[in-house]
């Protein structure tokens, strides 16, 4: 029988129960932050809720000395889908015979939200007078447009000239087993919209006409095949991917005027999106075509090579977990692409992804309890034994 | 100031405004035939309509002795596309300062039906116990699948062992003056549907998913490259074009797991359509790629290499327009390929197609009347002067 009841499970199991059972999805927040802010209030943290839009966030802070740990993560999760493709209803969560912890957001990531509350309630309780400063940066939208979440409350603390030396985000880093990659960077992501024009006409009259298909795929095929870079030792090599191609006006006699191409570049670090976008013109000029891009840069690359935060994940994660997690720069976007241009250095650690944005999101709960050792190893090993020590 | 009242215009002209006003787009009539019957039936015609499918179609005939020589034609449209790209309003007709008739279907074919019908009154008037026997042949889907419309009105009076002689179909056969170009043939017409498969993914992950769009385009390149043959004396080469192109679905970071590519070949009687699949096939074999191909055999290709209809079509332009016709055999399929197959000598004769489904669809105003004119004068030609005197 799964256990639906969180009576008897541990703090962090607790409040992670709590956080599932509402169906917060983007932008809606339906009492998480609350949940969470009133136990930070109780840990004498000062909070600032800073909406925007229709976008919750919160900023609080504990501490007045040294460096400052944040830690980043949101409360919206992923639309459920169809119920009838979950095991287990998506928002009641439950633990069940195998010992997963089963709901929308369990592993993104409101498990790892669970698990930095009860890892900094234990931290406050052994070091009340922590060296340092310990924050909290959540938002309720980074599913979604992710305009008015922590992009905007980056800004905000841009603004007042506010110190951010460390970041972890909760995001769902782990592959095989909790802690075995810890991710210190996120290659870039450039959007384009290519418009190529021709000249409707007849199929049957293809001279009087100018295919805009058949003028658009040599051109196309030379992005596809191109070597953007070789990548290097943090990131992959560049990626061209066309996500949608739309073109014709559903008559089978009728050459179409245009072509619409989505197309997505995922970059290192070893050209700029700004290179990119020379060199994609450069290649469709070369092919003579009548064309029109709209450019949407949705990220940057961000790389934390190296430094006193990546010391102490690693640590935090061999001490508690007795394994050597890898560094990894894979996947998509997160919202450490943000933080990142506060000039912190930012790590990626949270639970396993294998599930994550599908049905049937679950993950071991046992995780959820060793997550929270790892932050608490990590506050440890950066205030009070480490090199962030004064 | 443009002309948009039909007031004072000729009888021809009054009639085009009438049946352009209606946004007939196929298999729509939305009351085209309505207007031609009644014209019909008051000059003694008798009408059968002949309703397939959600298509409407008729047939009226008019004399009881000698060979038939039917009118062709088809009150449908294809879409107009966006109205902003038309400098006046495509489904109000009106006749700018340079004397152009602007709306869709004025070339192609509303303002040929117009000539045929006031070219029939003026013949009946003067001839109203003329020898032989006139037809119409209409419907309202040339432009769509052209299943339900004149293919199925064919094997109706196939059923009926009606007689079809002559026919005229009214398709915009002119290049650059009015009866410059006379079809006496037309090309076959192949349809396919291309489906593609890869493997959706994440564009985050290009590795784990295979992109059908990527596939696809160096395979579909060399269908456009291929030389599928020359032409002959009657016939021009085949021709290959890709009319739609539909692949993602909608979200910018995913990876799409089929691609739909329509395409067409216009083909000559120097190769069959069982040649073209082979060879199409052979080539996306060549390229490695899981596809399927629904194939739609539109037409055949047809000729009236010589007979009295061709040459009462010839004189017909000859006397009004003093200009000598040229055979054709380029250009689209029309709904000719059906009729041709009752043993008939078939032509198209009709007004410039240059702007036929583009947007600021036009034609000379006063092509119009004399297009009825030459109209008559076949008319005049074949059952009162001509060959087909009793």
């Amino acid at each position: 029988m799964p256990t639906t009841d969180p009576a008897g499970l541990s703090p962090t199991l607790q409040l992670a129960f709590e956080l599932l059972r509402r169906p917060s999805v983007t932008p809606d927040d339906l009492g998480c932050q609350d949940l969470m802010i009133e136990r930070l209030e109780a840990l004498g943290f000062h909070v600032e809720r800073l909406p925007f839009g229709d976008v919750e966030n919160f900023w609080a802070t504990r501490g007045h000395h040294g460096p400052l740990l944040a830690f980043a993560g949101h409360t919206d999760v992923v639309p459920s889908g169809p119920h009838v493709r979950w095991d287990y209803p998506p928002f009641e969560p439950c633990i069940d015979d195998d010992g997963m912890l089963r709901g929308r957001g369990a592993a993104d990531m409101k498990g790892s939200l669970a698990a930095m509350v009860t890892a900094v309630e234990r931290f406050v309780a052994a070091h009340p007078d922590h060296h340092g400063k310990i924050g909290f940066l959540i938002t309720s939208d980074e599913e979604g447009p992710a305009v008015d979440g922590t992009r905007a409350v980056v800004e905000h603390l841009r603004e007042r000239h506010e110190r951010l030396d460390y970041c972890i985000v909760g995001e769902p880093s782990s592959s095989e087993a909790l802690g075995d990659v810890i991710k210190n960077g996120r290659r870039g992501s450039l959007g384009g919209v290519l418009h190529v024009k021709g000249t409707q006409g007849h199929v049957a009259y293809p001279h009087l006409a100018s295919n805009p298909i058949h003028q658009a795929m040599p051109a196309l095929n030379a992005l596809v095949n191109e070597c953007w870079d070789g990548g290097n030792a943090f990131f992959p090599a560049t990626s061209f991917q066309i996500s949608n191609f739309r073109a014709g006006t559903g008559a089978t006699n009728v050459i179409p005027g245009e072509v619409e191409v989505v197309f997505n570049f995922r970059f290192s670090t070893e050209v700029t999106h700004r290179e990119l976008q020379a060199r994609t013109a450069s290649l469709l000029d070369a092919h003579g075509l009548d064309y029109h891009i709209d450019w949407t840069l949705n990220g940057e690359p961000f790389l934390t090579a190296e430094g006193e935060l990546v010391e102490a994940a690693l640590h935090g994660v061999e001490s508690v977990m007795g394994r050597q997690p890898r560094l990894s720069t894979s996947g998509g976007t997160s919202d450490g692409r943000f933080i990142a241009t506060l000039g912190s250095q930012v790590v990626e650690l949270g639970p396993c992804n294998a599930t994550i944005h599908q049905a049937n999101e679950r993950i071991h709960a046992a995780d959820l309890d060793d997550l929270s050792r790892i932050y608490e190893a990590v506050l440890t090993k950066l205030f009070v034994n480490g090199s962030a020590q004064p």
